[in-house]
């Protein structure tokens, strides 16, 4: 072993630079905690091909500041299109068009394409810009956790191997299995004790992290056989940029998925055993031909030509869960590594980021001393429920899509029946964190337990149209939001007034929770505005009004959609996740509520 | 003089580098046109503090993809106040808040207030991506237009006399006044010869290219002194963040401006003639303080402190416009070297980035060989009556402001009588390039000779939401926009579709002409698409669907507010700088129309 260089500190060391650890330390560094990021693969080594992104996962990369990228690397998906078989059995026709995502509480009624690597260099560079840099090729060679009485308080004590790039390139250790070449002396550069208050595992399904815990995953449901090839179709099929679901009497179930630059992704179901067979022991180019083929067949009568090939695989998934989340309360798993799932949900990375957007702000919490360690729990009481839910939807697709029955027109019910919880819109989190539906009637139209919807307002003091959700953002901090209602009505203002003034008495409020206001009144009403006098918690920027630049607008939709009463109000705690935590009445007997929440953090 | 170091060609030769210049540096680019743009200024000195962005220029600066930048930089400014003396006149009360831009007809119902330096980098930096650099400082010293055989075809030839920066610097010759030091042999770097195409003088009201043009400015209108104060406002003014009018019992009328940073600026209208010269004669540390005064005073009772003063002047234009647009057909003159006007009206750079607009798709054109020099002389004859209606307005604003009758309520009233003038959307250009009212009815919803309203449509092909104005953007090619009516009557299909072939036979068509077809249907039923075969002027991204991405949203509105028949459709031809050309039935028939028009340009 080579003479160990280096003894540093860090708050969080994540494992893995896949799509999970970078959002994880993206996360992390947006709530100011110090983060480091190893990676087995050399730069430049492709990883994962997870390439869609739902509805509710481009809100989070909006919250943190990367939304826009998102956007402008990915291909923007509206439409969703069925084909069935033809009468004669000769080809498909047209089914169905529809909207991909078709609910009003979406933000976007798309879901995002990309190139797995663009997903990857946005994160990258936005870590970049607060100066946290991927180290790679590097692994860990030895992991244990213990109590100290100094920094950290419970501490990760790892031995963290760098290597030589270019002997390592040369070696042939797989890009998956490097912890193999940790024991090669002539490979390693040096070698680091990291001393971390809290390690995270995002190394993906084969997780070492998880191996040294001891954590087993579960489950053997086998998913199915898919091929995948990614291409550029030339084509005259008329839903080349909608996500297409096709059953073909000569090719058996295709799907069919946009990608940017006129590129193309499909999926084709696998059945025939020996095609099976012959695909996996074949060449490369064997496999490209023939999947081409089954494309090519696929769509008669539509031309589909598969050009430029970029990739190409079959592969089968068996469902899986990890028996835990965490370890000895400073290790965690996300992604991958606590989780497999098949494509056929198209949840790809998507479950893994909100994984991380869950962990990190409590982790920021924790470490920061707002909370105690016990919120720490929560992480798995959250997420692991979402990955059992995921496995069951799969499987009811599976069934759908069995040989003898399958129906295309099923499959895109089944699909949106369940599309509150494909897009990530419907998740739903029930812990300790999360104060049941006693007071949900005063503000029906949202649910706890929920991110909180997208609805837009205007602020206060310029009438510049806001969104709840940029409002919210993801930041260290609780919002409560206070829709007054109607505040020309001077006992309602009097109400609302006391009721912030008594928040303001609350020990910590102004520390861990931001306010804002929504008046349910006409903007051109609002000149006597409100109490905002030094010493307030609010601030002339915190109050906003439920009305529309749109001057035919009534004022009050927002108050309208989320059925909350003019006269009686309402107030709502939004996690930093975007999570709603309760709602109550904005008055002063139920402000022992929100401090009984708060000091139990 | 120093030796002649270089001789070179261009097709258009700016001088000056304000906004006018980059502006038109910047639409003349990207339209293809290889550009020099020279000015006097060193880099750095500073030029004009016009600062405020309409809401018709907003949208210019989008179409050549500089929008962003300008809401990133700039201060949105959605609200105007205004203020009356209270009853004791011993101070200022709230009169009323309004939307600054109430018009269903714009894109934006805000202006933007930018600091000058901001505006005039953002468009620097959109040059240097493609290469072009301000020439500085450097002046013309010769000027002549004169008639070649070879390149250029009628040339300016022009003899530029670049200095050496560091002793101009030294040399105290004033910014404005560079042309004197052309002539002293010592702050000369180099001479050059530049033979051009065309010049566009963009120098300003002081405009050197005018005067060697022997073209006068004309009319003698006084203006109003006014003193200018750009400072930190530390106050508890309640509109603070929005354009305020305020009538003081104390300090006469002042307007106020807010821009970015928590900056401001302040107008204040002096009648006073021995403050005012005592203001002009004084030191600028008197100015400021005086002009500090006045504004504490105005603003009572509320606080406001006037802090960090980063401008302070007093001003007066005499209102004047050049007698000629352009000399010799190869020489124009755009901006303030052709129009000065007072601040009331707000336009500042905004009637002069309008002038950039309008000429430089007509030199482009002209360069390129699409349309005959003739279509140059609609630059005069479109621009310069804006300018006399300028100043009509400002009378009027003038006569308001007069102090025995002012009444704030009257200038908002007039403010908002002509909010389509001054916002530059109801700009309506008349000349040869306009086709007058006799298809106007079958569109009576959008007006002949102004720009094309913007309207959300979504694309065929990939139901992404669009706004006309973006598909219409800044090219060199005329849109060609059919609003094909309900094409699911399969009568109407066969007229559109024989309309759209026969369109493709009109000679230059391809070339000079974008079409775009929206189809007045709801996007699920448009299922069997539009003739986009091979041979088509049609291809899948030039079609459109006349319904929104909301399911509830009906079908057709563009058409209804545009108020078009679903049977009889309507085309509409639009100019590149966005402005209506022409309309007319698009059935087979009327497809000469648009021949006559593309053949006589």
């Amino acid at each position: 072993m080579p003479p160990i260089k280096e003894t540093s500190t860090v708050d969080v060391l994540i494992v893995g630079a896949g799509p999970t650890g970078l959002f994880t330390a993206l996360c992390l560094t947006r709530l100011g905690i110090d983060v480091r990021v190893i990676e087995q693969r050399i730069f430049g080594e492709a990883a994962g091909q997870a390439d869609g992104i739902q509805s509710r996962t481009v809100e989070m990369w909006d919250s943190l500041g990367t939304g826009d990228k998102l956007r402008q690397f990915g291909k923007i998906v509206y439409q969703m299109a069925t084909y069935d078989p033809n009468e004669q059995k000769t080809g498909i026709k047209a089914a169905s068009k529809v909207l991909n995502v078709p609910l009003a509480s979406a933000r976007y009624q798309y879901e995002l394409t990309l190139q797995a690597k663009h997903i990857e260099e946005i994160i990258r560079d936005a870590l970049s810009e607060v100066n946290v840099h991927v180290e790679q090729p590097c692994v860990l060679s030895k992991l244990e956790s213990l109590v100290e009485a100094d920094y950290p308080i419970k501490a990760s004590v790892v031995q963290c191997v760098h290597f030589d790039t270019e002997k390592l390139a040369a070696s042939k250790f797989p890009s998956y299995a490097r912890e193999k070449a940790a024991s090669d002396k002539y490979l390693v550069d040096y070698v680091e004790i990291i001393r971390a208050r809290y390690l995270i595992g995002c190394d993906g399904a084969r997780s070492w992290v998880r191996q040294q815990c001891g954590i087993v995953m579960e489950g053997t449901i086998p998913g199915l056989t898919y091929g995948v090839i990614d291409f550029t179709p030339v084509t005259n099929f008329p839903t080349c940029h909608a996500k297409s679901l096709i059953q073909s009497p000569l090719a058996g179930m295709l799907g069919y998925i946009p990608k940017p630059n006129g590129t193309a992704r499909l999926y084709t179901l696998l059945r025939d055993t020996v095609l099976i067979e012959a695909l996996d022991k074949g060449s490369e180019e064997e496999r490209a031909r023939k999947l081409s083929q089954i494309v090519s067949n696929g769509f008669a009568p539509y031309d589909m030509r598969v050009e430029d090939i970029t990739w190409c695989t079959t592969y089968k998934v068996t469902q899986r869960v990890a028996s835990r989340y965490s370890h000895n309360g400073c290790i965690f798993i996300a992604g991958d590594a606590c989780h497999t799932h098949s494509a056929n949900a198209g949840q790809g990375a998507n479950v893994s980021m909100a994984d991380a957007y869950n962990l990190s702000w409590k982790l920021a919490h924790v470490i920061r001393g707002w909370a105690s360690k016990s919120i720490l729990d929560t992480y798995e009481l959250e997420r692991r429920p979402c990955s059992l839910e995921l496995i069951e939807f799969d499987k009811d697709i599976q069934d759908i899509l069995s040989p003898d029955s399958y129906d295309p027109e099923d499959y895109a019910k089944l699909w949106h029946r369940q599309l509150l919880f494909v897009t990530g819109l419907g998740l739903q989190y029930k812990s300790s964190l999360i104060i049941p539906e006693h007071f949900q009637d005063i503000m029906a139209g949202v649910t706890i337990g929920r991110r909180f919807p997208p609805a837009e307002i205007i602020r206060y003091l310029d009438w510049v149209p806001c969104n709840t959700l940029d409002i919210i953002g993801y930041t260290m901090k609780f919002k409560l939001l206070v829709f007054a209602g109607d505040t020309t009505q001077p006992s309602v203002m009097t109400l609302r007034a006391d009721f912030i003034e008594e928040l303001g008495k609350i020990p910590r409020f102004r520390e861990i929770v931001e306010i804002s206001v929504i008046l349910g009144v006409k903007k051109e009403a609002s000149a006597t505005g409100y109490p905002h006098n030094k010493g307030s918690i609010l601030t002339l920027f915190s109050v906003f009004i439920d009305d529309g630049i749109n001057s035919e607008q009534q004022p009050g939709l927002v108050h309208k959609a989320f059925k909350i009463s003019p006269d009686v109000g309402a107030a709502v705690l939004v996690r930093p996740d975007g999570h709603v935590a309760m709602v109550f009445p904005p008055s002063i007997d139920q402000v022992h509520l929100l401090n009984n929440y708060l000091s139990t953090l």
